[in-house]
């Protein structure tokens, strides 16, 4: 499996994603799903990937082309996000469709983030049909691959105003939380900060798992949750609601 | 969608379940998952459902009937968990397949818990098909339904020495997270404690949408959690990993 989340607030965008593959269980591997593209001043691109390997590096490698051989479509030419979802969504469409096997799927599903010019930066979720929804400022979020052991913590922290260093915080901790509940996905994992405006390639940090930060920032977490959880109100069935006596006991 | 849950520890038995159940998103209707039969001082059992309403509700009224009419095999008659288990899940394949139509699937998954006689309490997991699983002290507890949104909490608090009312809690914070990221699971909650060896039935409380316990929960768990959060380590690229500079940037 895969996990890839991209958040954006007010102060820019982050993303981040996990490495592991495995088509079957003795066949796992290593391969970043994230893959940056841009021109300083102009535009710049995050994609994250998500789903069959060979179709997502099909169209990787497609978009790296057509860029390298200055194709009249291309993520150096598109005029603004939405074309660029379209553009990357077509690709991907007809990489899966070239695929065809017994049964086997070919699906893959992206997010892409980014900026061109002066329109404000946006982030994309390009489903494998290769339509695409973007974020929106009560929905600041995506993800992609195993998205659920990671959600509440972003539905609970995550929203426009949230500091950009604040989203990266709490795109590793969502990530964490993943790897904890699904062995399948795990590290190297890749961050990377981009700042509204910069035009410039985000910070890009990749994290293994002997990264003395995460092992902190993993600690921390743990500690504050357990903290957290010794705070609780202690249990208090008395008040808590109405008490049912054997409900559906059947005694003879 | 359902979010059920049972939990084994040294002390005893915590289950929960939710009372959402819809077919379509305009037919949504409160149903309890959760059902107790029980003989005081012989034996014990909560039943939780998921899955088909029409085949959850058949089992149970044949658990009951059973029962009721005294026959041969029923949950007063068997001998151990693992026997009544197999009835169980012997009932639901029944059930299921009694129930044929066109492409659409009558499944239901049961978590049965409970204590016979002299016997350690245990809590099992029926699939569809029929057979099942128990939980262990590495693994001390089962879900069923919508389990992933409430999963990181659980690994990362209960085991087997929690006590019954820190994993009582912990159940509570884990519906409440699942409830918070999945509208289909909704309330009334139904909370039920059974203390080991009592062969009691257990406390069985049932949480509104407005309780106040459940609202202070709530609250005070989304403040830890927020605390947990402000408190965690500055983000620190510098020495988090490997830092690359726009690894796959093509740029021309």
């Amino acid at each position: 499996m895969t996990y890839c989340l991209a958040a954006q607030v007010k102060s820019g965008l982050v993303f981040t994603s996990d490495s592991r593959t495995n088509a079957g269980i003795d066949q796992v591997s290593t391969y970043s799903k994230m893959h940056t593209f841009g021109r300083e001043g102009d535009r710049q691109f995050v994609l994250l990937s998500a789903g069959n390997l060979a179709t997502t590096q099909g169209v990787v490698a497609r978009l790296q082309r057509d860029i390298r051989e200055g194709w009249e479509s291309s993520l150096f030419t598109v005029s603004d996000m939405h074309v660029a979802a379209d553009y990357v969504g077509a690709i991907s469409r007809d990489q899966q469709t070239r695929l065809t096997g017994g049964g086997t799927t070919f699906e893959a599903s992206f997010i892409l983030g980014g900026q061109i010019g002066n329109d404000p930066p946006a982030i994309m979720l390009i489903y494998p049909e290769g339509n695409h929804i973007s974020a929106s400022d009560t929905t600041p979020y995506l993800q992609i691959g195993e998205s659920k052991y990671g959600k509440p913590i972003l539905d609970r922290i995550i929203n426009a105003d949230t500091s950009l260093e604040q989203a990266a915080l709490c795109a590793l901790v969502s990530m964490d939380s993943t790897m904890r509940s699904n062995v399948t996905v795990g590290p190297p994992i890749d961050l990377v900060i981009y700042r509204a405006g910069s035009l410039r390639a985000g910070e890009h940090v990749r994290l293994n798992h002997d990264s003395p930060y995460l092992r902190e920032l993993k600690k921390s977490w743990e500690n504050g949750l357990a903290e957290a959880f010794r705070k609780l109100p202690p249990l208090n069935l008395a008040g808590a609601g109405e008490h049912l006596r054997e409900v559906s006991t059947v005694s003879h």
